[in-house]
């Protein structure tokens, strides 16, 4: 195994990492399943063994699937850009403590994040776990650009 | 040259990850293709050279430009989470042979998914190719969470 | 700190990695700016403390916040290629200057392509940014895959 996986702070990161890749790829069954069960679909072979007369209606967007579209959408704006940076901070050297508090408060934002949106909890509760997620990720960007600044 | 590009099973991730990412690049200028022969633009800079009363007209969706919008959208999706998690397994040690089964299997899914979703192959050629694609990065996160769990 | 950070060419990465995430993390206030000005929201919860009547009306699309949006899912178009590519050209060990010049390069173009769509300027510069940021990516690829090819 590599020498980086023997670093804590590393392996912390991989795991949550992996965790956050894992809720955003779960995004896409669920957008299925919406598409499925409200019968809005995006592409005519994807209604091909309906009857015809069905094929036209089922070729359309529907307010609960647009909405599972924008969580993931959301998803990839967020968890891709943690992952980067959280890549690249873990390289850095903090402490374990501190990169932990890192990637558990990004991890359980975004899974709430996911709930409040999908539940339509009223706002600010998907907001604010949007907003905490964003800083979790710039509080890694300053340590990062703080101890490796190369211009 | 970094150490991790002696080992064979990060030279073999970076081939692939380099490939599938190279492949989802060539969605824009795909989808460039579409919006000028189909003529169909999203933004009003774009058909500024046009007469004036055509430009109207130019700014609107094409079923072929959305198609190929949404395969690229679902690359995003996609190949993205298996480079991620990809190179967090590629750095568990796995066997070569395994880690490039999944390589090869990721890489030949997404490049059919492509054609199929271009080229409107009837279902379920789209829908399965998405499918292993999502197996392969489901078994490397896995190993990954089997391999370095600190939570 | 792990040894690849006393590395000269994967400090110069991490710089205009962190620099160009950063970038691409501020649309989404950006695009919350617009829908705030403009009055165009997607999700009925945001539009809750609106007096009834309103509501109905703010639920639209606002073609600048749509703008906003496609530069923001422009920038996860190239530049999460360009960081995940530009982290396996890091390793391969390139001369720090041609690094350099990659990434200086790269991250001046992303940087004008948001000024140039969000403010309307007239083609071609958005067109020339994107591509001169695209074929950065390609040049890294081509050293990655002339370097490192395990197929």
């Amino acid at each position: 195994m590599a020498k980086l996986m023997e670093d804590e702070v590393f392996m912390a990161f991989t795991t949550y990492a992996a965790i956050v890749i894992l809720k955003m790829l779960l995004m896409a069954p669920l957008t299925a399943f919406y598409r499925l069960t409200k019968g809005a679909f995006a592409n005519e072979e994807d209604v091909a063994l309906k009857p015809m007369e069905e094929r036209k209606k089922l070729l359309r967007t529907d307010p609960d699937v647009e909405r599972v579209r924008r969580c993931h959408q959301n998803d990839l704006e967020n968890i891709v850009p943690f992952v980067l940076i959280g890549l690249l901070y873990a390289l850095t050297g903090p402490e374990l403590s501190a990169a932990l508090l890192h990637f558990r408060v990004f991890a359980g934002c975004r899974i709430f994040h996911t709930i409040a949106y999908i539940s339509v909890l009223p706002q600010p509760s998907r907001g604010l776990s949007w907003l905490v997620g964003v800083l979790v990720t710039l509080s890694m960007a300053y340590r990062v650009l703080s101890t490796v600044l190369v211009l």
